[in-house]
């Protein structure tokens, strides 16, 4: 398996895992010269934490492991589209590469929503490549929001 | 001195204490019911955080203290305008009002840049107010640039 493809996998692994602890099911690897330095799923519930998603959970993780905040020269994978939040903590955290998996047009802010990275006010802005499983990484978000209706 | 006033002489202290440790100058107070539930400065550089801007520091630590990670029917009072980042955030959060101090038309995400709560994908705004104390904000921030400017 190629490797973005097994990191992506990583990172479905860990919305799948978000999702049975009731969290919103997203997840998010940091790779940095070929290493996983850091995977999260979303926390916001746990932790009681709007800005605990995947991606922040994922790139806070890195940062400490790293000892630096900017991770410069990392790549990080999400399954959804992140939201404007996230995008610009994206960007703060001089991430090289964004691959994400399914396109979130209500909540999306890399490309729907802001764009932030086409603003002027974005002054960092990683490659993005979307697409990656993102059947797979929508069908673990409808199938918990589909059981989540269900529920009595 | 009026209660909008009393808060962000806090918030304004918050930023002169940052700015002494090194930090961006910025400070936020969450109040709630009248009082404050948390305040904080900048920590992005002591805990090797991107997202731990003053906003989020401060939401964080009310989230924490409250116990609920929505802060429905608080108000946030900040030196400068919240960033892309910050302002996706309080939004999520769910903070009724928003106070800022000083414009920042390279970073505001608020009234510049991608005017996210103006966005079909903001799905809660605050209201905002504008321009309390903002000399002074702005002041703060300058003295600390240009300090570091002319350290050798």
């Amino acid at each position: 398996m190629p490797p973005a493809n097994r990191f992506m996998e990583l990172a479905l692994a860990e919305a799948e895992a978000a999702g049975k602890r009731g969290e919103v099911p997203i997840g998010a690897v940091v790779v940095l010269d070929g290493e996983v330095v850091a995977s999260a799923g979303n926390r916001t519930r746990e932790l009681h934490d709007v800005t605990a998603h995947a991606e922040i959970a994922a790139i806070r993780l890195a940062a400490e492991r790293v000892g630096d905040e900017r991770l410069s020269g990392a790549d990080l994978y999400v399954t959804l589209e992140p939201c404007t939040m996230c995008a610009a903590a994206i960007s703060f955290a001089r991430i090289r590469r964004l691959y994400y998996g399914a396109e979130d047009p209500k909540g999306g802010g890399v490309d729907n929503g802001v764009r932030f990275y086409a603003q002027p006010t974005c002054h960092h802005a990683p490659e993005v490549y979307s697409g990656l499983s993102e059947s797979r990484a929508a069908d673990i978000l409808k199938a918990f929001f589909r059981e989540r209706r269900e529920e009595p």
